[in-house]
């Protein structure tokens, strides 16, 4: 049924600037649109036998709400939360809430970047985090979200 | 007239999150909900003579425009910005800009929790702080509020 | 019997300087004097069914021993330690040994004034924190800290 | 054409509670409205021969979007961030995906006021700030803005 | 009359450890003992025609007490908190109360000891300091003290 | 003679809250009474000849002066400030002025608790420290005082 | 006469190493002559009906007295401090006691630079703050200054 | 050849303690033990055409030296450097004369740890970061790190 | 039989630079040798019952090795970690992973010594910690970790 | 002689922006002028028997050089260096290198005022300091200086 | 010619109190005389080929003035800024616009000294440091500072 | 005899990854080999009449012993601690117990590069620091090394 299919999908939210990927500072991003990342997920989760919820805004509050729709219908959540991830408490509140997996993505190194870019305030709420890998960082990020669904599971 | 008892309204504004009271993290913040507290506020407020316009938002620029607002439109304002009360200067800023009496509440003792929610932006523009009661904390806070109009108006 | 009516007593506890209450810095602290705050707090805590132990010190040794004794006396305690709030680990302790509800209370808005008074070793002690609105304060934190006791007593 | 005429505009944005300018605090803000701003600095960018995109929004979100749209469609920016210029990585990141000019502007005089408002993140992506001479501000800033547009093209 | 008289008294309050002076670390303090100090104080408030108060105390609570006895009693206070000087937030605040000319007082260099020893919450509230001579330090408050009482009498 | 006899006597001062023992957070504390350990600690004291004189106040005054009192009357001294550990200037400022042995005992692993807790004024003015034992903490300070004390008469 | 076509000066003062100007790090500070700057600056002030006093000094107490002497013969003053920008508290007590407007000026944008170059001692007692524009800086402040005065004339 | 297999084989380094996994805090770090690790890491390397050389040392040094190996003999590098991840700089600067992949990898997630685990010397000198996954997280580099030589063959 | 009494044995382990006891700032760490030390707590644990297994390195490693061989060799452990007590966190991850008493021993009062000496990664994973006797901080260690024997055995 | 006359001297030193004084911010310096207190200290140390040498600068250089030169010429010096006070390492290093005794003065309560006037790198190698007293300052130090010759004297 | 006899110079600053060397605290800094380190220099540098330029300056601006006049005429700078090292970037700024290489000296170590002089605002722009030698410093720095010159002009 | 000529060795130490010299990062190192230091430095030291005792290790616990070593073996010792120099207590301490002269070296100018290269646990108890020059800083040592032993001989 549609509910149990609903609860089939994997989250993928992504905060502000990143509806700009492939065209903001290409050397520390790369050239892959945001798009192009949706498809490559998609197909990735399809895999392991999940849809996924693509997403992305630019207002805190709005992936503060996608994260409360998250809480009934998603088996598992990826976000990317941009700049919000060094600055949202309220980010950070609303995936206290979960029960599911959360899994903590970024394309660049964020470590190899500026101080203040160093504090996230998404990792401590998180399962897992993964770092530096580029468009690759989110196909890893489904096979850990998968990974951390099936053992939920058991 | 309509304008005069407007002018009676006692603006309670929450912030993000506060939506899935009674649902998140019960054992910190009850199962009471949002609903009910908004039920119980303006049941407290009429015995004191107030109507009561009660409002969340998870986006920070709402409830600052809701604080614009009030500043025609409110007798009192009592406010738990959730999260937004350690991050937001903006609200900090839309608050100054008010000459009636402000209140701040939190539903937890915020005090007793992460270093980061130890600091307050909303505490040194409020008249007064109401902490750690629950629910009770916006009963003691139309109370309050209600006391400060009534001392404001003499 | 004396006993059980020794339990219904709320203790309020005082600390240094409050004595001065009404001529020391009227405009940070108003006129009222703690004689009349003793007066009000003890018709307020009437009108609840409990007495009030009402008694102020400049020492910190004797708020620790008065707390001490409140462990059996009172039914719930109601405490502004002026300036120990702020420098008194001794407190703190005494007060963590208690099973009782403990609200704490300032009259003026301790967050908008000097840095050294924005953190309480109080706070995180107590059930609830009620700053800022004079000696309203008080009867606010007789409301709450009556409230405590009915929860706690179901 | 359109387009051509398009990249002449100077996008002007203003972030929150300015829309409360005139009203909000006149002794550190003064009593000219943003609408009178808006009115003056259109007027001073006709003289450069530049149209002016003017808005506020008390939104993060919608500021991040609005320097976005920006990079196609302006010559140059003026941005006076409010109080998201102390908090906004967002908008940081937005401005930084911008290849036109770039002023900062304030209209108080920041560093005279309160140690939280020192610290911008809009500073070091700008290419030059102007700080504390009211309306002024915005006229000083489009003569600045104007004089870089003409240093980059040639 | 008596108390005319009294209003002619300068305070000279001492905090902890005070009345060991004489005996404790010597290449510190010196051999003179505090019984020595009041005797040379007291001759020279007397030839500025002022009788002296003087006193010790290792109780923080008692210094506050003895200074809120001086709001009536005394003319000008002077005041060596020992210890106390740089963790009594209650004494500050006691200080605070008074009208007349606080003069703080410390025998040794408190700046070149340790740095625990270099903030003073007296400072700020005193009208001035005197440091560092030993003995003198009293008899340059006397001097001090004196002149400050005769300033505010014109 | 009295005056040799009272030399051997070893002073054990136990801070605020340490009347409580057996009684106040017995996980972190045990349940021994501070009255049993003033009988083990005597009984142990006796075994290498010396009395004990065994206090226990909540006051900081009071306690720096039982130190004062030492310097003539104790062969050394155990010393549990509780809480003034941590704040009492007062109290370090007391030991400095002892030639006699001293030892900084507690029962609980203070460096294992609050971050409050991990600084103590008391250590450095100390010979040695002895944190975490329990009631036995006081005996090993027994036989480490012992040790001392005969050390210094060689 | 003399002393009011004196007040009408500019006073316009230059800290260490702007000498340079020109030849020191060409990609930071580009390659116009402090000389340069002064004619343009000349030449602007007159079109506002000002003379302009142009000075540079190496040294921090000279720079002192040129603002003691702008006391009586400046009728604004536009300030580029360099280095001692950032550790001269005997420039912000000189220029605190002028009582004309003063404009903060610097070529490049030092919140883009150091972090040792983000704060400076001269912003607080500004009116104003123009950064980054290069020699436009000083015509900026030009404008800014003598829209000031007229203000200040009204 | 020889030489061109061993340049197939990625390096999975392991520092100090992890030589206990499956028997230490298992509630922190699960069951599963090293060589077991070792054994799915091999598996899942030559599935993408790789050798695996998995060690481990409780050794600074000697990881130093291992690092060093890698310089000629290894495609790319795994590694948790365990506790040395927070305090080595040692580590840092053999891991940067490195030209091959680098991937850190946790099996908790150490941002929801203790502070002094949330700084790591490795991640700005890694290509990315695998954090919180336990086991996984080795199979999750694994993956990640093949993709990077792929990318880097290009 | 072996195992058995293996498990009698009491691991003292010591780190870097105390092979020099005796030697090295004997003004600081007495004349004492660490084989001297070696001999007396080996009769001081023989008179409890137990053996004593004593070592000495250098190496932050091979320390590590050793806790990881008492987990099953030892009854208890008293660590003197020299340097590596301010600096090493895999030590720290060794020592959680026992299930015996720790006791922390250090001859000399660290806390009355450089500031970098007073925080230790070690402490809030032992039992107790003795500091500053000398040579007899050991012998007080092992009644101490006698007693944590007993106490655990019954 | 000339030569023993001048050791009779006390230099008086006053650094950058003391020649203001009565025209600069005169609610917090007051109105007399520096020309004023040098008269009145020159009759003050002429009453103990010594000239005064009195001199005021804005260069810091010329203030170490004028220390120097006290190194043979003066029997002590009172130095109340303004700005530089907060700043200068330099005056730190020419005062370490005088044997005869050094007052410090200021004529406002520094401690009262910003932040950064609270720490002196003066304060450490004086003597003593007195604070806060206006023109009277330098008079107590006139008295505290020739003490302290006397006493050194014997 | 002149001009290439000068280019040979290698030019020594020193900055404040080092004219007093060897009479201010021998025990720091040894007895030699700053004249007899010039001509030690002097001496070494003939053995290089180099003349010395050597000068003392207590002015900040007068050593910022040298360091310019060093950018015509210098070979190599060796500079002992004193006490300006740790406050100076003026001096910074004056050497970052040097071509020429910079050894920084100082004659004793002042890393085992204060605090206030662990940072140095030179070391950051020189081409290497010298620091602790005495007066064999300036001759190291000599030899240093010919090296770099030679290799420069390979 | 023997004794007496190893007492003429030179200690040369390096630390960890200096081994790849010549290979790591030639830029910031320069591509002259650790082996070819080695026989610069034994010349440099055979001029002066000294052999050279020449090692690396990348074992923190290695350097340690040979430090050890040295106490007995060395005339003086020169060390190039690599990173352990900003981690190493260990070190810190060896080095304090050793007699002979200790010249700490650097090849590049740490203080021009990372934070974490700044703070060196190695100055304060080094004779003297030479930083910057490549391999010439050995030699540099060499001769300042020898020049101490020379000077302690006297």
């Amino acid at each position: 049924m549609a509910k149990k299919s609903r609860a089939k999908a994997i989250y993928v939210l992504n905060g502000p600037n990143l509806n700009l990927l492939g065209t903001r500072e290409p050397d520390v991003y790369g050239r892959t649109t945001l798009s192009d990342i949706g498809d490559m997920t998609a197909a990735r989760a399809q895999s392991h036998g999940y849809d996924v919820v693509f997403s992305q805004s630019n207002h805190e509050g709005e992936l503060v709400e996608w994260i409360h729709e998250a809480r009934e219908a998603a088996a598992g959540i990826i976000i990317n939360a941009g700049a919000y991830t060094h600055t949202s408490i309220a980010i950070h509140d609303a995936l206290r809430a979960l029960s599911c997996p959360i899994v903590e993505v970024h394309l660049s190194n964020t470590f190899a970047r500026e101080e203040f870019r160093h504090h996230s305030y998404i990792s401590p709420v998180a399962s897992g985090v993964i770092v530096g890998f580029g468009a690759n960082s989110y196909l890893l990020a489904v096979d850990a979200v998968a990974s951390l669904i099936e053992e939920a599971a058991i």
